[in-house]
């Protein structure tokens, strides 16, 4: 468990991601994201981890600007939205914390409207392609620069 | 009443949608779709019909992913989210249920951003244009699959 | 053999239908439009149903003038031609017996120039991907409707 | 307070909105929306103003179907969704109220995919660019057409 | 009948013609091309006047080639096929003849797909939305040319 | 001279079709138009017609709207305008003299951008290509339109 | 008469203009502009009106430069050279005074073309589609704007 | 003559290749295809050449199900087709016998929509520009692919 | 004051040009174009410089048509026109002076629309962004040409 | 070993096609290029044949001008360059010898922008998805040529 | 110094990287690539890191293929060549180390022609606009995979 | 020879234009390069040229970056990769010097493609259609810009 004081991160992640480890396992693995979460918290003891899901566009504006101007970074995974919100876009932009962009799969090796990003223009940066592992390398790119 | 072990077929219907009946009635008739679900329900006392409706997409996706792994059939209408959610394409796609995707009024003759559909592509088939007996054809269909 | 002043409802088949069962049964099946053709006839006896295929665009086009003026309906699947013929669509605007048009695959899931249709804007409506029943509920509809 | 008998005018904001005057006040302004409605309600005691804000395009479509036959007209600012959303688009053409579509800041000066709206051809007219004020305007056009 | 020697001038029509004055006579007036054909034939004794129609593409290119080489021009009507064939804009230019477009209707008052003409640039010159006359103007301009 | 009562015809060019006969004398001929329209208006003595040309578009508009009311028709080559100009379009279509839009040249055979014109879809009719004798074509019409 | 010391504000109007109330009364309503600006003035009469129309693209860009730097706001309908002008565009950016672009009717609700704007970036913010009663919002902001 | 038991290759012409010879030397050569085919058979006396031309697209697409199901190879020319004809790229797709598709002319240095074909993709390969001996090399390769 | 039979040289500017000096200093400098065309004028005595800005299109125009048949050369600064202008391009293809094309900016480095010249592709060629100076140089080439 | 006075013929592979044998045998087959040359020199001893390959895009530009004055003949596989490269494409139009494009799969069966070729309308002619008998196609054909 | 039997990860960078710490220091940081490196390889001495860097597109082309083969994974910032090279891409798909694609700076940020990449369909994924710290990332999750 | 103390300025020329004076003569002229030089250097003896060519991108990359932080100005013509090479429209807005892009022919006037440049947005001026003379001229600037 953190301790007192410790940096709060918040992972957001988009719609369809709760089927993580359910669905099309051969294109997002077996993992869920539960464990993973779990795994992703005891080897951060450090840092407050905040785990937020949801299927509707504007709960995720929502959680943004909740998280957003308290904590010392966000990882968002905008899944579907990713590549339709404007309202995502607006409100990564309007909140402080810095957010970092990740998509589990290669969305640059799939249908063409999966190539065009609402978000990354308005993160700090994004990474592609690289599993879950790219939350990890998301969370420790945060640590670093907070640190 | 539908008898124990009868076949389950989910219609899901998309924003506006609650309005059949009341707006546009030279575009889209002037039955209320609770009407005519009632006189559905009543034509196919074998099968145990559900039905949702909401404006809002990611509670949309939510109810696909609900029924569609247990259902023996969706019937699909994303009305206005037809043409902009990848969101609710991939729900489609993540599911294992069949999906026939149905529009009341011939998207085809209307506005071009209409002619495109984010789930025709992932849904085992669609109609278009035939009115509310669409839906019943559609249920046919699925019938006739799961048979 | 129907009875005299039954219903009449024209088929048309365009271009590479009549390999139907031979060519890429992975895709479309393997019966031959014959067998369903006498198949659909049995189960709907009250109905004069008239069938016509051929690969020329203007045969299509001369075909839908001479029954479209005293058909109860039309089922059309113009195959390749949906998406280049102006000359069909506009027959279909032409005549009036309404016409119902029909793909057995799900051309949404294809190449992208299978995406637009000439006869869909033109056509009372469209049933897409749901194999050779996709005629079945065509024939269904046009005769309810005029029922 | 207004009295009995009062117009209705509903004002309508979408995403974002709820952060105004703590985000981006170089391009939207330090004054926040409750302060400006208050204002307004004080400026205009013969019209019962209603406020509604969401981050959730299908909140927006339901509350528009909610005023949109028994209000004398409604101010909307869909702010992202502006660009993005069929939804709200056909809700404004189901409803019978007249809506003035407003936007704070001029949105033709920034991003590209912020010069298209999916409203304003629906709405009866658009007001972009001359800040809160916009609501203002949009108000007084709405009295002197019920007046 | 025209005497020996005469001019020779041939006005081909494409699919759908051969309905004119039967639909859609709004846009195309109720005369038929045949009464129109015989007046015209009537008005120009001194010409032998050559008419085809058909609903097929390659049918029109072969009958281009057929009087491209020996008639004193060409009226030409590719209807639907204007707008999709490259064929038929290969035989005029193939040719030798003068071939006149001639259009009865204003396409470029249509939808957006008519504005476009594979003949138009292969043509001597076009014609359009001048009715039923527009062929005689073509017939005038044609034995000006010759004369 | 015309007589009392005549019918009432105006042409107006646009830009540069002043040096008519002295440019490009291989793409627009060698005669000037002053000639050409000597010898038209000696064609046609039971016509009053009007000449007008300016290298100004606003100025093509004003006169567009001095003779649109009380003249039997307009002969119109908004020339490079064609192109570029909605103001000379919506003069067409503000005022109630027929206008019919001729161009000398085949502008189809040209660069791309002469092929889209925005009186096009407002007039009457279009004559292309087919040299000075365009505007004689177009005073026939109008004056079978009339008689 | 405005008396002495007071705002001036110009008011420009672009090509077919001065039609209002002549032309398309069911698009542009039956009021002709100059009955308007009367009741305009006198509704302002601590406000210096100036009034200038054009359907000549360069005068416009002229009397946006002659008033552009000592008046205290423009209302500018540039009508038809709202869609093709970068010459306006660009004297709105050169000149000093706040512009605010009007337009009667609904432009998105019309053809494509009338939906791109070279003046809204440039000016403070613009009102479309609600009447001649935009010019009255316009001023009243510009002298809200100026006190 | 071929003896029994030779290989069977089929050469399909599209439309206005009738004219080879005739028409546009300087693009096409003067030599008549009949003289060409007569050289190529008897250069080749080991293989069974049959050939086929047709304007009609519809033939076209016939001939390759009627030949491309026992002929070793198939020489395909589709001329203006090549560019519009999904029902011809259609019949390649799902015949069984190679297709080499043969342009005489260098395609790519023509009209831009010269430069899509809609039978490349389906085909084995694709030789343009090499003018007749296109057809010799084609040959040479089946013959190789065969033995 | 230059002597007898000196070259002759035309300096044409296009719209908002006129307020050289006054706008934008930081885009375009702040010496107006009247001291710098003194300075030219006294740098080339051997050089008759003719000078003429307009805000009007057609001015442009007629100007080009003016000076183009007995000038040695015609610098032409079309600025906003440039991309918009189709008459202006017909007026230098149709005149027979040389004609070099200048911008003071680097209309590269601007907005998209500025990228694209009606003008360059039918002048000898152009100069941008090299401030005033690119008329000097391109007097000079004018210069240098005709020596 | 060619005997002296021997025809010259270059062929010239542009990047990754050095791998071949190597990489994805399944599109490229498996032979090595090295190999492939040797038995093309041994079925040709008449022709002297030069090979080159570079990954490097300006060291095809540079060879295609050494050997492009004096050889007999090019056969130019640009792979990767093919699609992009202007450079190569300006080199094939400078030098004197005709080029025959090779491309050893079907690039019209792989990505869109594969299906551009920046050679082909420079080239004398082009063969696509023939495998390495394309190179000895080419050959035959230039070895016709000159002979 | 990393002992005998390490991983082997090789760094290439693209064109221009060879000035980082010297150009635009506002966007690529202060800190040259040589200095990093140096610390990178001293953070992992279990690591035999190799680098490269090169302007020219072929010789990155010639190193992946040097690398690809025998190195456990390959950290590739093709930089400007990221947009415009095929060659690139085909390399990363012809080898078999995995390749993460790093950018420094948020390409998504900056002009629209880099939001496209022809290497990020190819590599395992990709990181963007998380600093020089990319690297180090990128050869994390090497390491973990290759672990 | 110049003298201690000269300004510097380099002309970097791109592919093909080693050929200057020997291909294509009739767009490029018949003056080799180097004999251009050698005038110019001897009509400005109080400059050091400096003067580099290569058809190798990536080496123009590395020679701009070379020149680029200590001479006085670059004229720089890229040829064909002005269309393609976002390399050196990166190296340009890199280095310090000031860069004038050089344009022989005019390449507006050509093909689309040779309408985009990577370059002119980054530099400080362009030259096009003006021959070699353009080099001169752009000397010439670079002179008075650093006097």
């Amino acid at each position: 468990m953190p301790y007192f004081g410790a940096m709060k991160i918040a992972i957001i992640n988009g719609p369809n991601l709760n089927l993580l480890g359910k669905r099309e396992t051969d294109v997002y693995g077996s993992r869920s994201f539960d464990v993973f979460f779990g795994e992703l918290q005891a080897r951060h003891p450090d840092v407050t981890l905040h785990y937020f899901q949801s299927n509707i566009e504007g709960e995720l504006v929502s959680e943004l600007q909740r998280v957003g101007f308290d904590h010392d970074g966000i990882i968002l995974n905008p899944a579907a939205y990713t590549h339709t919100s404007v309202a995502i876009g607006d409100a990564v932009a309007a909140i402080t914390a810095p957010v970092v962009e990740v998509h589990i799969s290669n969305v640059h090796a799939r249908e063409d409207f999966r190539k065009f990003s609402h978000v990354s223009a308005k993160a700090a940066g994004s990474i592609f392609g690289l599993g879950l592992e790219g939350y990890a390398l998301a969370l420790q790119w945060l640590k670093g620069r907070s640190a």
